[in-house]
């Protein structure tokens, strides 16, 4: 009990909460080697990858339509915020990757709303950040979204997500730039 | 002769040319472990770190007073340019960095100008980028200084460098706030 009372007072860690959704996922087991609804903690000097490499990559999509590294996330502190920020790159030579309707090429990079939808070919990620006081460490979580995240309705969710979901996000889609229907969500 | 006919056309690439400066360089070889006057090529997807630890930082500062990882850059396209930019992001909880006149404390950062002054401790760093056609590949070079870079008429340099350079610079004034002297330079 002592050691518990004296202890360091825990510090609460910024959360990146990611919801992801691809029109493959199921047959093809593209999100296997991710680990769902299992919170992970990282340090938050640290870049985090995404792409098909395992060697250099925090998370892998098995898929040979993605790049070794698709994308990458740092951590920052805003100078007007005592709390963790994200950034983010896009490390893809061949392939866009769109933050809410923005389009980055190779090495663009933004800063991270609170909450964004990231788009590169067929994928979807929801991103959702929960802050957290710490500033050494922070977590992510990742939710596997069963339809298309890019309903109206849903993003922005205004609303509660309906019953029946009609994917206006298609693969020929993927890289072009926004069509008429996309500008409404 | 063909071989070299039929090779693909050489990409020039950006360099950052970084003259550094520390009062204790001379005795204690702060410095021994970095290669000055050679040109160094490395990935622009890879972060370039430097710091004490010569296990995760490219460049190392043989010096106690130095964090393991004590800043970091990072390469990047701006949307209206077409050749790399540099960030540098504040890795040291216990030091600030002083990019020109503004402070970074621990995960601040900021995107670099093309020439700029780098300050943490009783280090000083002349950053100056010399742009170049490739993304994928970017140079660095280290120029060691023989007097302190924060002379008046050096930084920023209108005028020749005088023969004798009276630092302005100490010991304690290191993470201090700016002193009227330094809001001169």
């Amino acid at each position: 009990m002592s050691s518990f009372e004296d202890a360091d007072t825990e510090e609460t860690l910024t959360c990146l909460q990611m919801t992801v959704y691809h029109p493959g996922q199921q047959p093809n087991g593209i999100f296997q080697s991710i680990g769902f609804h299992k919170r992970e903690k990282l340090p938050s000097r640290e870049e985090v990858k995404f792409g098909r490499s395992s060697k250099v990559c925090n998370y892998t999509f098995q898929d040979r339509q993605v790049s070794r590294v698709q994308f990458s996330l740092q951590l920052f502190k805003k100078f007007d915020s005592s709390v963790l920020s994200f950034e983010i790159k896009n490390m893809s030579k061949r392939t866009s990757l769109i933050v809410d309707n923005r389009t980055l090429d190779f090495l663009h990079k933004v800063d991270l709303p609170d909450r964004c939808m990231i788009r590169f070919g067929d994928y979807q990620i929801l991103m959702e950040k929960e802050d957290g006081v710490s500033l050494e460490f922070f977590e992510t979580e990742f939710i596997l979204s069963p339809r298309s995240l890019l309903q109206k309705n849903y993003w922005p969710p205004q609303n509660p997500i309906p019953e029946y979901c009609h994917s206006v996000w298609s693969s020929s889609q993927s890289t072009s730039p926004m069509e008429t229907d996309e500008n409404e969500l």
